[in-house]
């Protein structure tokens, strides 16, 4: 069996290189573009200024100086859990400012959802709602009530004096607290077939939630497979045999690095199969359709055999990466690079510095519980707010 | 002034009374109408289980005989954590069993937003939308991925043993995992005018939540009270200065028992004034606008004088009650009668029961949060029962 009946150029291959996991963290390699949306960012900011002051100082009256901008409360990121806190945060009159980045993680504003297609574990929308139209009526809402949104990346922080500082290329934020909910963006790799439509099966076959897009009926039934080998990728691929026909685990190596008790419950699943020492290195169709993934090419690295498997789902469990590069070592981090927060609260090893969302979570990783975060943050945000004075200002 | 130129007829008072917190808990005396709802329930059941089959078997062919089902996880609740962790669980094949309870702490299936208006800060909703309607949304969003839901009220639970056994008067559920999500309703005091409409001013003026509802304009620059004498009511009076023009603390003592931080915050606001030593006695229309708040009758308890307050807002901040008592001290609880659960997690002090919502949460308790903690049981019972092997089943 071939799936692969045309191999497809490599241009977009390449393209989806310059998109992929190379910038992640909050690149600051994007200045121009920003710099060049800052004055739309600026005209949708001064809309909502009529319902909310700010202050603002120009340290020149020239159009490219830095602006420093103050407020009680300043919030990195564009997902649920950031627009969840601002969406507080305004509505108790903090007059929060946002910086929602300019393709920042390689992502559009709006985090994760904007990757996926229909969102079906949302609670309230029973019909299901398409990731981007999540986030466009979050962001609507935290406009709503006040928030003045930023389209722009931030570079860098300042957490060792108060007020805190936050810097994008055009602006400094004079900050008293501060929300970080910059995210993680899922590993993916990149091959032939592994990106967007019309030329990749991204959210057509290939995802990186199995929990998110597991039960989407494409799966129903059919053979899937994971890729990676720790225990995620296990429990993955656990969670998976309630769907699938068949599950094979896809490892490049020939030993799982997960615990010895996923291991062995993966291992003893009777639908899952391990293809050791394989690599994927092309998603192609079903046949002529061309819609959903029908197949994958697999390498072994041994033998150096590229063979055809058989699939409807492939699913990446390679880990996740944190956004929390540009904070340059001002927040404890754990190991893998999440900000540490105090279990069961949003606060970080800095006083007045917040974080919600993804990027101090690698367990749960879903929207409602970022948004959860979010609320958590700017309850926290308000709470130390009336600690140190700062409402009364 | 006289703000209460009519007194209200004594009837609805003593009505209130009967939907007041003497039931709070999980009521057992409604047996009588849950065993004539439960057909219904049990029609719309059967809907359900057109996609999701149930183990059930019934002790004896009589019809009122308890019936006996068996599932892999039990949800306790109807407010956004328990629809949240069914949503999950559901969409995850773990084929959950729900009781939502029928009038459980004497409200309505949905829990307390069904006791709210407008709900503005739930993200996705940049309108808002009614508390209602909002939880009729969860509600089918569980039902479309195959949730069984129960209007019935859960009696006692046995969790010790395996499988955890959770009852109502018409069923036993045994069940390999359970999640627990009754919630905690905020403690209203019952006095003239203080229930619902058309003779009350609740929610028309009168709130038990300062978060939610101290941005509505009905209270921008207006004098407002708060009723309480702990943290709780400190902050919220704090809080609530951002939107009214005065902040009275009413309260029953001479002194405050919050902390002395949170006591000199409140004392030292301009904004803030205390008045000791007093109870409302009788909510107020505005003269002749009897459609929302306009004061209130205080008597001074030392002087044994009434006396008017003119208030467009009453917020009663005198603490909750967790429905914990139908777990009859199977699960570690705080001193305030709260599910102890692992901060960060959802664990209780039983392998294999969860908590989320309301019921594990005196700090936060937003819907949003408590949805959050409903996702994160439900992922935390799909990898207990991986664990324990019960998928296989």
């Amino acid at each position: 069996m071939n799936f692969c009946p045309n191999s497809w150029n490599k241009l977009f291959t390449l393209l989806s290189k310059t998109r992929g996991l190379v910038g992640l963290g909050l690149a600051s390699s994007s200045s121009a573009a920003a710099a060049s949306l800052s004055s739309s960012a600026s005209a949708s900011a001064s809309k909502v200024a009529t319902t909310a002051s700010y202050s603002s100082t120009s340290t020149s009256s020239a159009m490219d100086e830095i602006r420093t901008l103050k407020t009680k409360l300043c919030i990195i990121g564009s997902g649920p859990a950031a627009h969840t806190a601002a969406i507080y945060a305004a509505r108790a009159e903090l007059k929060p400012i946002l910086f929602e980045g300019w393709m920042a993680n390689d992502i559009a504003p709006g985090g994760q959802l904007t990757t996926t297609s229909d969102v079906e574990n949302f609670p309230g929308f029973p019909e299901g709602i398409h990731g981007i139209e999540l986030m466009d009526r979050c962001r609507n809402q935290s406009l709503r009530f006040g928030t003045q949104i930023f389209t722009e990346t931030v570079s860098k922080v300042d957490f060792s004096a108060k007020p805190f500082k936050v810097f994008s290329d055009s602006k400094t934020v004079e900050a008293d607290s501060v929300i970080v909910s910059t995210g993680a963006v899922a590993k993916r790799l990149i091959f032939t077939g592994s990106g967007e439509a019309p030329e990749g099966f991204w959210n057509r076959g290939i995802s990186a939630c199995a929990v998110c897009d597991g039960a989407a009926p494409i799966f129903r039934n059919k053979p899937l497979a994971v890729l990676g080998g720790g225990d995620s990728a296990m429990e993955e691929a656990n969670f998976l045999t309630k769907y699938g026909s068949v599950v094979y685990i896809i490892h490049r190596r020939d030993t799982f690095r997960a615990s010895k008790i996923m291991q062995n419950r993966a291992m003893s699943n009777p639908k899952i199969k391990v293809i050791w020492n394989s690599v994927v290195v092309e998603a192609c169709g079903d046949g002529d359709n061309r819609k959903v993934l029908g197949g994958l090419k697999v390498k072994n690295l041994v033998s150096g055999e590229v063979s055809d498997l058989k699939v409807s789902g492939l699913f990446f469990a390679i880990g996740h990466e944190p956004a929390t590069k540009f904070l340059d070592g001002q927040l404890e981090l754990d190991s893998d690079g999440y900000v540490v927060t105090k279990p069961g609260t949003s606060l970080t090893s800095v006083r007045g510095v917040f974080a919600a969302g993804d990027v101090q979570d690698k367990k749960y990783r879903q929207a409602v519980t970022a948004a959860g975060t979010g609320c958590m943050a700017a309850l926290d945000a308000e709470h130390y707010l009336q600690e140190i004075g700062s409402q009364e200002d």
